[in-house]
């Protein structure tokens, strides 16, 4: 064990270059060639230089060193919340990618917040990223031109950029939610609900409009009352499930705008399923979710499978393409879905 | 639409605040009050400064403010893996922290391996965070003594640090671990299996030694077959968990002893029970796991649940009494976890 390290708190009181001049009774000059390993010093000076920095426990601030050059190799990702999966696996596959180019990568969440997600940009271009993965939570991305005018490489993941012509890459939600209800429909259902995130967000508003598509395709009529996008808390999207599987008509399936209202649906289906077990079986349900959810494969729950994995690491890749001088124009990449039945979705509705 | 911004790629070709100077035909020192925001500036002065910032696309570098102040308003976490969730809440609730301190939070992954730890430590100081937490992957952090001498408040939170007495925060592994066999032990199980991570980690350590200490308040002996810690790989708790249900003695109940393990055990016991469901049925296997898992609810998972949120939130409030120049000695606190009840637990083993 060390001695206690906070009997002498020095927090903010750091040695510079200049204590350590001082103390070895050299220039700074001198101090500067030592710590950045340059040559023209004596070693006997060189060791005096190095006792003196691990006696004061001076560090080399790398904030000095980015203002001689261009460069950081440090990266930024912008995730829209720490604590979902699907954003931790994207952050994941950027991390992997950044460390295989030499480069560290930082990043932050804006936890949904349009003025936070710029809050934290701007932060991380001030400390000076080479480049830039932002996951959106705003729509209006012009405050970053500034920053990608003056050299700040910047690849969009998981929704578009807004206002703002630039690299992104998208899975396709347009598609997989397509998919993912004309499955249902080819199980048999016609009144099929539509629980989803709030329309602002574009994946969403994308999501809605491949539910809606299908449903035209397949010469259906939509039932507004079967659609309801919003937040995806817990209370909202209780309510909303509730809703739909109540009344003289009440939908035979779902579909679910993402994983976190997915989750949802689930306990509620389940809740309804167990109490139902005394009485009066309770009709099932049909249930497909966009993404996947851990151990959807033991719950028997069908899903379009995104690939987070797959975005991050392309954001990524491209992102370092940028940094390596591509002039092509903006990118604009989408990453196809996979329906995973397992159940859920192949429910049949009930006999009329 | 605006612009492509790349048809011009300008990367690592920042403009400065000596190109801002000559544009506007004013002397450094003015641009630097100019951004500043410092007096001393005419209006016309500050004008013409701030149509060469704009025209140019200059952005301040916070990189100059560091090496003039002490602070910079931004604290690091080092994570172990960005996409496990129990990390992420860890994360989110340390962000929610520092953004009620005005502070930034920046992060990386150690993806398990001690020298990244030390890797990115080192490059979050170098980049002159304020302080750290960091989740330990290696079991020395004499590496930071330096930087913690220097100024750099560290917290340890989830395991504890290694050969140095620092600041912690740990959940209570070996009382939860032991509570959780103390558990199946009183649904009458004899035969109990323990799957952990590495006996490396201290918290699978700390677990091992909870499983070892229920049975041995039960007067129960431990068969080293029911032993098996290692790696969380899925397909080494695949091995381990289906070699100790066979034979003639298998385990009736098995505790696991992070998520990681215990979503794979989970699998192993689904597959199993949908194997025999065609022949003689399986005899059902009690499972209780350590951590919590999404949906665990739903599944009828029983679980020792730990608070992710509160293991962040503790660490990071400790870290800004440090920051705010707390001289006490390095605190460790434990917190508790909580026995969930949801079925799995309470299975008794078949009758003999």
């Amino acid at each position: 064990m060390a001695e206690p390290l906070t009997s002498e708190p020095r927090y903010g009181n750091r040695p510079t270059m200049k204590d350590v001049a001082a103390r070895a009774g050299v220039g700074l000059k001198t101090v500067s060639r030592v710590v950045n390993g340059e040559p023209g010093v004596t070693s006997g000076t060189e060791r005096r230089v190095r006792e003196a920095i691990d006696a004061l426990g001076f560090r080399r601030n790398d904030s000095a060193r980015v203002l001689r050059k261009g460069r950081t190799a440090t990266i930024g990702l912008v995730l829209e919340d720490l604590a979902d999966p699907f954003y931790g696996q994207i952050g994941r596959a950027v991390e992997e990618v950044a460390r295989a180019h030499g480069t560290l990568l930082i990043n932050g969440s804006s936890a949904r917040d349009p003025e936070r997600e710029q809050e934290l940009a701007l932060a991380l271009c001030a400390r000076r990223v080479d480049g830039l993965v932002v996951i959106p939570a705003g729509d209006d991305h012009r405050y970053l031109e500034p920053e990608m005018r003056a050299g700040v490489a910047t690849v969009f993941a998981d929704r578009p950029a807004g206002l703002i012509d630039a690299d992104t890459v998208l899975s396709d939600s347009f598609g997989g939610a397509r998919d993912g209800v004309a499955h249902l429909i080819a199980h048999g259902h016609r009144r099929i609900g539509f629980v989803g995130d709030r329309p602002a967000v574009h994946t969403a508003a994308e999501r809605l409009r491949g539910y809606r598509a299908a449903m035209e395709d397949a010469g259906l009529p939509v039932d507004e009352r079967w659609v309801a996008p919003g937040s995806t808390d817990p209370e909202r999207v209780t309510a909303a499930v509730t809703a739909m599987l109540s009344g003289p008509e009440p939908v035979t399936a779902l579909f679910t705008g993402n994983n976190r209202v997915t989750v949802t649906a689930v306990r509620v289906l389940a809740a309804r399923t167990a109490s139902g077990g005394g009485r009066a079986p309770v009709a099932p349900v049909a249930l497909v979710g966009f993404d996947d959810v851990e151990l959807g494969d033991v719950l028997g729950l069908t899903v379009i499978a995104q690939d987070p994995a797959a975005l991050g690491r392309t954001a990524a890749e491209h992102l370092f393409r940028r940094l390596a001088g591509t002039a092509e124009p903006p990118r604009h990449v989408v990453i196809g879905t996979r329906l995973l039945a397992r159940g859920s979705g192949e429910t049949p509705p009930p006999s009329p």
